[in-house]
């Protein structure tokens, strides 16, 4: 056996090298009275304190119309964690050091008072944590506020100072088209750099999803095959077997283009299809992310019809056999509502690489089953090898497969003879399984966000040009859409695939 | 999800298609009272008729120096089934449908009269069995009476039939060395042609090995990698971790390199190395693992030092920390031996597809533990990208690795991030399993050979410009070692890796 067949393949964090805290900071949390903040932020704050990656120096306010006391908010976040926690045991020295750094500050973000307020507190937290100046706002508001947050924050002194660093951190939706989004945008840049705003697709901070890098770019033997040469064709699905849930009213004004597919699958597109960068510094990273996406072809009035599809998922089954309710039975959506829960999109990336390489992107809701997964689909081998042999009509393509979730792992399908006297070809695959190799702790996918803003790592956040150039390549879908709504809705049961066109594309 | 998604992947026989029986013949073992006929030949033979491969006009004809009549003959392979049968259910009533076609003939393969005996015994069965004339000889017996048979065998009218076929089967080793090889095919060939002659190497029968052809040349995504522009390095091993057992007057005249590397080996580097065939047939095969094995870089004298390392185990421990006795210890071997019992080689294949790339070969016996493998190590992805980064000294190449036994399965090593907030790499696998995948009756591993002897297919079998190739390639290394026997020997004690200069030639 060869010295290298010999070595046991270390896996699990043994062989991981621990990072360093993160710099002294304040982190200020508009909306602190909210969902996000007490099932994904906090948790995520602590998950950081357990791994001892927060800075010893190192505050938190939360800013809310809610009229608490910093006590009560403690207090209550003190309750909340023991639901939220993603943890198996819960340690409650370390929750006692994070939560004794927790303030309130209780306002609305168009009262100027609030933001003299919080200037002033973040000048007591910054002299009393010894934070260096360095302040890291997060807007977990409604988008509609980011805008204001941005300019009062300015007017207020709290943009730019003479010592640390000043961030801004905003969650998408980045807009609800291209106009409103290069309006935020301008809104935002009026006031911030484009180094300080941290735009924040949790999807990106997904271990699987930054993957996607790690495997193209660190193994040899993808990237040759990695090309209109090769790849027959692209498949990325993102499917969610719940309907809209609590977010009818949202939802209603967004639909799957918006919700799904502008950001998370364009986003994903990005880093499945851009060029080699050469470095993992932040803007070597998006400069190819713009790159591939500016590359992405741009459909006319008329491509829209031939390579898109939407659907709306009227009553049904699940998979579970429970009845569903259609989409416009479902609370706070439009009983007549034409906002579509499914789309299906064949894309072209008209570059050197991909030119002619059709790219499938399918999302919605309610449908058969919950997964999200990237599939490239190869070229076939030449036939002609096995045409005399019996038993083989034909041979098939080899997929490779990421499963992003709730699946987490990368598969290989291909062919292998089957035991027998004769050469006959059987599917087979190959599955590396990310959980069984990384027995890391369960973690909420803010953490990684967190960390990396404290950072000043953007490699992970959006870029102004990254956000409308998504939005460029779905506003002529969305435009035909809304000229022409669709008279057939709804077009498919809760429960099942979407309309049967949306596999037609192919 | 996409409609291939959904597809289950059926493994397992269920899409196998049947092959048909083979065609009415009978089959005469020499040498069928010795070890092979009752271990590996009747078991092969009793498996072929439980899956219906066997035809129902069939007869056995067993020769061989015991005093035997038919009745005693069938009683001992009764007995003998019992213990060597791999299945795990016997079933009677195939055996006893099987036993009552065998006949014995007691005689020496230098005595005209029991050739005669047999063409008349052939006559009968074919009457009794409507066999078409048809008749398979299979040589049972030690390699220097391959040749008085063949000859005998046309002498009393055995070889060409104006009736059905008449084909020959004979073991390897083929010949000692090149000489006595294109001496021994000299001699076959004065009296079969090459299309009736069956050079039999039960390696080629192996599932896995055989899987090597439909993994290449079914699957798209490997032949674009299969190159010196990818591919580092080649290496192939065949470790045992028995000694020489009850082999060693044959094996102290032969030595690992005739014994496993220049047959074994060679032709599985030819199914490694081969150009792709354009179809299945058999010399479409044939002609291209001789055009691979014909590119080989003959070694010069001084070539042979420097690209070959040999090996003679002395006493050791064994895996399990067991004594074990050295070579010159072993029975039957001579206590000086000179005889190597481990072989490190680089070769180097001169063709456009593989200029360049080191091919290792390795073998031995009484080694750290039982394991055949290839592994193809492909070149690094560019380090560039990572150089940056914390943690990641380096990058590691991806492997494939192709277990042959006692595991049975491909591997992919390569690397993926690490769960955490910085980018980290670490290597991982995916793995295929053979025997997982396909639940297939255990067998002799000769079910196939002798199969496809009934049914014609040469390709599994050598052809003589084969034979002769590969001892072009294994004579020069040979003739140094024989011309400056190694003083140093035994060099490594048994239980371990061989002279670590096996290695050090990487």
């Amino acid at each position: 056996m060869a010295e290298q067949t010999r070595i046991t393949l270390t896996t699990g964090q043994a062989g991981r090298l621990t990072e360093p805290p993160a710099p002294p900071c304040v982190i200020v949390i508009f909306g602190a009275s909210g969902d996000l903040t007490k099932r994904l932020l906090v948790p995520a704050l602590y998950n950081l304190a357990c791994d001892q990656l927060l800075p010893r120096r190192f505050g938190v306010v939360g800013v809310a119309l809610d009229e608490l006391t910093t006590e009560r908010f403690r207090d209550r976040l003190s309750g909340d964690i023991r639901q939220f926690s993603t943890r198996k045991q819960f340690d409650e020295a370390v929750w006692t050091d994070l939560i004794r750094r927790f303030h309130y500050l209780p306002g609305r973000f168009d009262d100027p008072v609030v933001f003299d307020e919080l200037r002033e507190l973040l000048a007591r937290l910054d002299a009393e944590w010894q934070t260096g100046g360095n302040v890291l706002y997060y807007c977990a508001t409604p988008p509609e506020l980011f805008g204001l947050i941005a300019a009062e924050l300015d007017r207020a002194g709290g943009v730019r100072s003479e010592r640390g660093w000043r961030r801004i951190v905003v969650e998408k939706p980045f807009g609800h088209d291209l106009a409103s989004a290069v309006e935020l945008n301008r809104r935002l840049l009026r006031h911030w750099t484009e180094e300080q705003v941290y735009r924040m697709d949790h999807y990106l901070g997904k271990e699987t999803v930054q993957n996607l890098l790690a495997f193209r770019f660190s193994n040899g033997i993808f990237e040759p095959l990695w090309n209109k040469s090769h790849v027959d064709h692209i498949q990325m699905t993102v499917a969610e077997a719940v309907g809209v849930e609590g977010r009818g009213r949202f939802y209603d004004r967004a639909g799957v283009l918006r919700d799904v597919v502008q950001n998370h699958m364009f986003q994903m597109l990005a880093y499945l299809c851009m060029e080699p960068p050469t470095s993992f510094r932040p803007d070597a990273i998006r400069n190819e992310k713009a790159k591939v996406l500016e590359a992405v072809r741009i459909m006319r009035p008329e491509d829209v019809a031939r390579n898109t599809v939407r659907g709306q998922y009227g009553p049904g089954r699940k998979a579970d056999g429970n009845e569903a309710a259609g989409y416009r039975q479902e609370h706070a959506v439009d009983p007549a509502s034409r906002t579509e829960t499914f789309a299906a999109l064949r894309l072209f990336v008209d570059d050197w690489r991909w030119e002619g390489v059709p790219i499938y992107l399918r999302s919605g809701k309610a449908l058969w089953r919950r997964g999200t997964e990237i599939l490239i689909q190869f070229k076939k081998a030449p036939e002609v090898i096995f045409r005399e042999l019996p038993g083989i009509p034909w041979l098939d393509s080899n997929q490779l497969v990421f499963h992003i979730q709730p699946d987490q792992g990368i598969e290989l399908r291909f062919q292998a003879k089957t035991p027998g006297p004769s050469m006959q070809l059987q599917k087979v695959n190959m599955r590396f399984d990310y959980r069984q190799a990384f027995e890391a702790a369960r973690a909420t996918g803010y953490e990684v966000m967190l960390y990396n803003c404290m950072m000043g790592d953007q490699m992970l956040f959006s870029r102004s040009d990254l956000v409308e150039t998504a939005w460029r390549i779905a506003q002529p879908i969305l435009d035909v859409w809304a000229a022409s709504p669709a008279g057939d809705f709804p077009n498919c049961p809760a429960g099942a695939w979407g309309p049967k066109a949306g596999f037609d594309l192919n």
